[in-house]
């Protein structure tokens, strides 16, 4: 049986509010669960708070668990009462909120996502999800981007959210910082620029995409070393824009593409 | 003022099955109805039933429109009775259901987008956003498809819904026939195949992705000429999967890349 409080605990998580007050979020779904609890402990990001499951599942799965404490078994209708699902789960986990340190090789060395302002939880899971299949290890965000740790943002995300390292951060002067010191390439994403597909090839650099309606804010385009776009099919019938998870899907694949072409 | 039986007709095409009945369905928000009115009639594949707006909407934009029959104003109040979304809005268009002619010779010469039982309304909405973005003008679903008329899918599909022919058929029998009777290319995706990135180059053919958990089924692998995938840049840390309207965008953005990259 959980405690009340426990229970009212778990429940106030689905509020950025209570998550921070807390330096807690709630993972939830078999999937998601399973991925975190199964990754090594060096290659985990993340500590876990409390493990509340289902007696079958707990039965089915803890042998293969190597990672975070022992499962608290709780009957159907309790975990019901600490989800923020619909539909019925059978596990749940309690992680802390990671307090990452940046990596700033690895962003001199490689290519790292810049997001500004994304305000769709749905888009930023995705976004998390490409980043993790194409390798992309750390993706900064705007202060007034939607919340990671945002129950829908996590189911989108999947597993990816273990894998990929993702901050807040003041934008302007982060990006600044590497415009002014380094001559790390700077690629902003804009209705029009240069075609990504005619682009200089890059291996390392910050990729900037804006938020949905906006796109990039003019703070941030002086710092942009390079314009880049998407071209239509046909400019005179296209839609006014694509979402941003797309043009993150297409960016991402276009800069991987030198590299990946090579190696199959 | 509108009848009772006129709101709750409006009111209950947010239902698949009331929509069928009624050969009509809503579209909202004042971009989406904007782009219909504003399309020329020769260009729109739709019939307009009726608009409703507010006075305030209906003196801005009236003299723009170029379709559909007059604008029935309605106090705020009524239009948010009628409406299927949470914020409010100050244009509604009842339309009616096409019933499109596939254009056979658009398929032997063009690309075309095959869609198995796409669950998900704002995965169908963005896909056919991107198909609009690369030039795609017919996509054909399953039958066990999200219905396309959905307010979430036309949500994201956002003005695109007026500019891309979206079917629903039997997709075993339609694949079967170009596969048999032509030599159209038929290009499946799948998580192991030829590389897209290292595939042949084509400019025609049938672009099949299955559904989001299971991927194309069975009975339609054999006609798949080519298999494909998005090579991940690590294949021990990445994924299971990407998100359906992610791969969409990366395999039309690769498959219109050889035109694209020599025409800017």
């Amino acid at each position: 049986m959980l405690s009340k409080s426990r229970i009212s605990l778990v429940r106030s998580l689905k509020h950025k509010k209570f998550r921070m007050l807390n330096g807690l979020f709630v993972a939830e779904g078999e999937k998601i669960v399973k991925d975190l609890l199964t990754t090594s402990p060096e290659k985990n990001f993340f500590n876990i708070d409390s493990i509340y499951a289902t007696s079958e599942w707990s039965a089915k799965n803890k042998n293969g668990i190597i990672a975070g404490p022992d499962i608290t078994e709780v009957p159907d209708e309790e975990l019901k009462r600490i989800s923020s699902l619909i539909t019925p789960n059978k596990v749940l986990a309690v992680v802390r909120i990671p307090d990452f340190k940046q990596d700033k090789d690895l962003i001199m060395n490689d290519l790292t996502l810049v997001l500004e302002d994304i305000q769709d939880p749905g888009n930023l899971g995705t976004i998390i999800r490409i980043a993790h299949w194409f390798g992309i290890k750390q993706i900064f965000c705007s202060e007034n981007s939607t919340d990671i740790y945002n129950p829908k943002t996590i189911q989108s995300a999947m597993g990816s959210l273990w894998s990929v390292k993702v901050f807040y951060t003041e934008l302007s002067s982060f990006i600044k910082y590497y415009y002014e010191s380094t001559d790390l390439p700077v690629i902003g994403t804009f209705l029009k620029g240069i075609s990504i597909y005619n682009r200089q090839p890059v291996t390392k650099g910050l990729v900037v995409l804006g938020n949905e309606a906006r796109g990039i804010s003019e703070k941030l385009v002086p710092y942009m070393r390079t314009r880049v776009t998407i071209p239509a099919y046909n400019e005179n019938s296209r839609p006014d824009s694509i979402n941003v998870g797309m043009s993150a899907a297409i960016i991402c694949s276009e800069l991987r593409r030198d590299k990946l072409s090579h190696s199959k």
